[in-house]
């Protein structure tokens, strides 16, 4: 089991260590090992994604990351930038399952722009295919008609590419409640409704996953009106973008949400939701909790090791229910921690 | 001043009638004529869009339409369908300017599932693009390709239609807090790049409005976070689809939202944007005053009565703070009246 970390920048390094320690104290035998990627990798080398960490990654069962960039890097060339390591990695190792959970921690019901009885307990899994759909389709661009501009993109999906996201969320939703819920636009766009087709199709191999269908417009409604309804979703790169960002919020903590970017064979890139807060870098405060819930998706979709994953997920619940927080999540009359110290406390309730 | 209006099904009469009696009670001159559209319709003429309402639509200057459908329609072939006679006049009219707002009033805060402080007095406009986008574009369909199917639709705006429904929204905002957010995805779409560029384009003739722009996934996540931040928004009719569909259940109370969908020459349709509710259809506790609200939308953006537009608003605003309540609306400690009673208590505010 060969773990490729990639710290990153700014709170990367910090958020990623508590991670490492929380894997190492599992005693399972992992082999890992640290590269550069984004902002460091550019001033070490000149490329965002280096060869040495192409090889590593390469080679690796899974991929935990922390976050890239900075504002020292935006004045750079386009290609050189911190977020082109990212895209890089996830194209060159074909990550085409992107996993956001959404989860709300009772503890943390009051961080939420929703009322707590609406949230509490939010727990919803969205599947986003990431390399296809409008944001990859050809013909794309700006071309001349009747002495005007117009604007054009395709959307496009083959049904290959719809099958293999397919299986993978009804074999996440096996993994979990058992409910999965696709959205498309069917009514409207024949991309969507060949989506909406293998979908079907696809759920003769699962029959203990009961499968619904909604329409992107009403389930961004939805997601606002009782996004307790759902366990797992899972739509095409554009929606998934709108829907999992939008779902995100409502949790109104992203500093606690993982994320997991799959292969097909379940070989993935493990990063948290948010960015790399050069704000507050190196200060020892960022919160550790959405990196070590990156680690425990890893446990879960790479490693097979569920046990594992819910045992780390359950600490995290622990150090929460004691009332340990971090700024980002801090409350009065909880007790406020560093990093190092929420690291700390994620490993007591582990042992 | 000619309105043509369009009673339609269900709850439509009811409802309607309490708008036109709002309108008739202002003093103004209108010329009112009625005529069929949807089920009505099909069951007298066999077609949800007469010809006999295609003309009185066209001679008019506005229409007011109270709502389509209903399930003993839901059997009929797709072209005999209610919804395709709003589809039909839509088309007819060249309507391709949507405006959506998402009011909250505040003694209706309860009834959304966000905390009252982030919503409370929430005033946004939506204007979506109705008749381009991917909805409409070319190329599309499923075709054979590698021996599986490909589905595929064409996002296109030209500049020309961009510009007009900036125009719109630019007014719009000159109208309102002259704040205009154009919500696009120009770091992955060329066609929305396109869009952002036109918005910036048109700004110089609007320098009493301040625009910014945001990408579609961030405004799905502001619209949870900060609703309040927004005036104006513009958009293309997909992310439109989804981001008014998704701040209208902001409010919790879909049947307070007026809408508009207006042509080149402002000549519009006005509708409340909830449906014909058959389930509660002549029995007379409906909810008016979206319609009432459409009505006001009239006034303001086809007849440029601002100020009688104003005062049909504040009328609304009188009897929620007077405690007057519909069903959907009701909470204890209010006064629960029907359709025609609610209409009553609007006509006595606005005297
Ligand atoms: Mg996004
Ligand atoms: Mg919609």
């Amino acid at each position: 089991m060969k773990i490729c970390v990639l710290p990153g920048d700014g709170i990367g390094p910090e958020i990623t260590a508590q991670a490492v320690r929380v894997l190492n104290s599992l005693d399972l035998k992992f082999e890992m090992e640290e590269a550069l990627l984004g902002g460091g990798a550019v001033d070490a080398t000149g490329n965002p994604y280096p060869e040495a960490t192409q090889k590593l990654a390469r080679e690796a069962d899974a991929v935990l990351l922390g976050a890239v960039g900075g504002p020292q890097w935006d004045s750079l060339p386009r290609e050189k930038r911190p977020e082109r390591g990212l895209l890089g990695i996830r194209k060159d190792l074909n990550l085409f399952a992107n996993l956001r959970p959404a989860i709300l921690y009772p503890e943390l019901a009051n961080a939420s722009t929703l009322k707590p009885e609406v949230v509490a307990g939010l727990d919803i899994l969205i599947v986003r295919e990431l390399t296809g759909d409008i944001y990859f389709g050809q013909p794309r661009g700006v071309r001349e008609e009747n002495g005007e501009r117009v604007g054009f993109n395709t959307m496009v999906y083959s049904e290959s590419e719809i099958r293999r996201i397919g299986h993978v969320a009804f074999q996440a939703a096996q993994k979990r409640n058992k409910k999965l819920c696709s959205v498309d636009k069917m009514n409207v766009l024949e991309c969507t409704q060949l989506w909406r087709d293998v979908m079907i199709e696809i759920a003769h191999d699962y029959p203990d996953v009961e499968l619904s269908h909604m329409l992107v417009d009403n389930a961004a409604m939805q997601l606002v009106k009782a996004p307790k309804q759902f366990d797992v979703m899972v739509t095409g790169n554009m929606f998934g973008d709108i829907l999992s960002d939008e779902a995100s919020m409502l949790t109104g903590s992203i500093g606690m949400l993982p994320s997991a970017s799959l292969d097909d064979k379940n070989k993935g890139l493990y990063e948290p939701s948010h960015g790399s807060a050069p704000d507050i870098a190196g200060l020892g405060v960022a919160n550790p909790l959405a990196t070590i819930l990156s680690a425990a998706m890893m446990l879960r979709y790479t490693f097979g090791l569920e046990e594992q994953a819910l045992r780390v997920e359950n600490a995290v619940k622990k150090v929460l229910a004691q009332g340990y927080r971090t700024g980002d999540i801090y409350e009065r009359g909880t007790n406020k921690v560093g990093t190092r110290e929420m690291g700390d406390a994620v490993l007591a309730a582990l042992a």
